[in-house]
């Protein structure tokens, strides 16, 4: 049978060639997860012309043989650097790429040491990442669940806004609702904001009591069969000012504007700009403090990013999220957002809650 | 009124000036919470002998201003690292210290392009992480309250073990009671495994049933205001075989050796050593794959380190998990924790839920 990970490896080996390299070492759980199906969080994946080798310690060594068939395991002795570098030594591996933006200056130091002069250790950042930014069909697929699966969670918990009830109360609902619906755990700390706090877009959940006449954000994301999802809805609790009202509307139509914008070929610069676009022509573009959107996979913030000036250009098979917001300090905050497929032309949204301005 | 913050940072800015450096960066969320209480995982601290200065996206200047008033918060522009290096030039911080341990090559690199030749920047492992292994009564009192709800939660677990349930559901009944008992989330993800799963010391829960006659292993930990817990019992569904019996009496007498040995002025070696040597007696040293413990407290591993070799001095207010376990590939796994604060002469248990063998 065959398995996405050994097309996955295949790519990265011709990469590796590409780059005339003699191996790669992969330093992210995230990263050699997608590579070999490996779950543990320690350890490094020697990748070679010709082969696999993960090395990590005891606890991890049965489990790897179990989750993980394409790999030899190497159970490490004397620290994990210094059998990663007897290995690049005795190998004779003397070009060997480390992820820049993943290994830490300490780390590449012990290497260094352990591996010594013969061999030389090249910055190559973001590699496994890049290969990741593009799902294919059965990842697909799983994204598409874990994004129903937020959005009847975030219906859920829009039943249970009752005045009096706390921030972490709901934030509890909502992440217990993802486990019975077979979620492995919360992609992110659940964002539960009433009144005032919604103006924080990372809030945290307080006891804070929920009163009438205040927005409520939740945000929120399930990690379902390892992928993630991320959605944000807003609602207000009572009969809405007018000026609330037109806010949540031009973040909608901010919204609309972006999603509109993606497609394969456009850059995430071009999708942010959309979104800011709107808002600057409703005057609210000051309030809109963060990026449009970013990746979503494996990781809850991964590549492509949507952000002002991205020139990367979006690719078919990129999930993305697109969630633009308004805060006004001391008032509240609106944020609306959803995870969306880009095509070959257009997109596709996997979240499927309304949109609709809800007042409770 | 003076803060725990206050005094932290008088004590880095001390050890600042031992090291005759002009300023130190902290790059790692959970240290500037440390430091400041500032609770967003996007930034950079500048830490000089005269003030806190902390360079943050848009998402994070209104939470820093309300949770941090010690900080000075300047929003960056163009990039962190461009807006850190130039505050660097600018200041004419000639010495600034990082975080070898914390920083990844390519931050670094982004650092060094922004600063110019006039900053050297030295690598300073750990700085904050040592501050942060020696707990004050304040941080001891919320570390007491977040054991005692880990061991009320293993508790409530047990009971739900019956022929039939599933990991994932023990799982998802352990993170909501957690919640429900004002946790702020699991401090990892939650094990729960059944029979040979138990084998696997890190075993994720997966939709394998309970049986008559198999082993369960319980690890989990809660977030209480920030500070983490860590807690592992082992039951047998049944009548247990005499076998395992003495295995799990093994285990915790190696536990219970290792605990008598805490105390201010040992090294995490010896702890380790005293728990290994108990089971080297019963001839199941070669089933404990892992070290016997870390340092538990704003991060569910930091330090110190509880490992063979290990040379460190334990010192008072300290805390550890001492965690013993034999796994037997096939068979399942017996795994028995618990959190101990290091005082002068001696150790105190935090988590509170009998060590007695269970069988149900």
């Amino acid at each position: 049978m065959p398995t996405p990970h050994k097309h996955r490896i295949a790519q990265l080996q011709n990469l590796i060639r590409k780059q005339k390299l003699d191996s790669l070492l992969v330093t992210s759980p995230v990263n050699w997860y997608y590579l070999s199906g490996f779950t543990g969080d320690a350890g490094v994946l020697l990748v070679e012309p010709r082969g696999l080798t993960l090395v990590t310690d005891g606890r991890f060594t049965t489990q790897a043989r179990q989750e993980a068939p394409d790999l030899a395991v190497r159970p490490q002795k004397e620290g994990l650097w210094r059998t990663c570098g007897d290995l690049l030594k005795r190998r004779n591996r003397r070009k060997t790429g480390f992820d820049s933006e993943q290994m830490t200056v300490a780390q590449l130091g012990a290497l260094k040491k352990a591996s010594g002069s013969g061999v030389r250790l090249v910055a190559v950042p973001g590699t496994v990442q890049r290969l990741r930014s593009s799902k294919d069909p059965a990842e697909l697929a799983l994204m598409r669940k874990a994004a129903v699966l937020a959005s009847e969670v975030v219906g859920a918990a829009v039943e249970l806004l009752k005045p009096g009830v706390r921030e972490f109360e709901i934030a509890a609902e909502i992440e217990y609702q993802m486990r019975k619906r077979g979620a492995s755990g919360p992609a992110f700390e659940t964002i539960v904001a009433f009144g005032p706090r919604a103006a924080l877009p990372h809030a945290r959940p307080t006891g804070k009591q929920l009163k009438k006449g205040q927005l409520v954000v939740l945000d929120l994301g399930a990690i379902l069969e390892k992928y993630c999802s991320d959605i944000t809805r807003t609602v207000f609790v009572g009969r809405a000012p007018a000026k609330v009202r037109a806010w949540y509307q031009a973040v909608l139509e901010a919204q609309a504007a972006a999603i509109d914008r993606v497609a394969a070929g456009q850059t995430g610069g071009e999708v942010d700009a959309a979104a800011r676009g709107v808002l600057a022509a409703h005057r609210l573009d000051q309030y809109f403090v963060h990026s449009t959107g970013h990746g979503l996979g494996l990781e809850v913030h991964e590549d492509p990013r949507v952000a002002k000036g991205q020139k990367t250009l979006l690719a078919s098979g990129n999930v993305v999220t697109i969630e633009p917001g308004v805060y006004l300090p001391g008032l509240g905050g609106i944020r609306i957002e959803d995870d969306v497929v880009v095509h070959r032309s257009g997109s596709e949204v996997l979240t499927r809650a309304s949109r609709d301005f809800i007042e409770l």
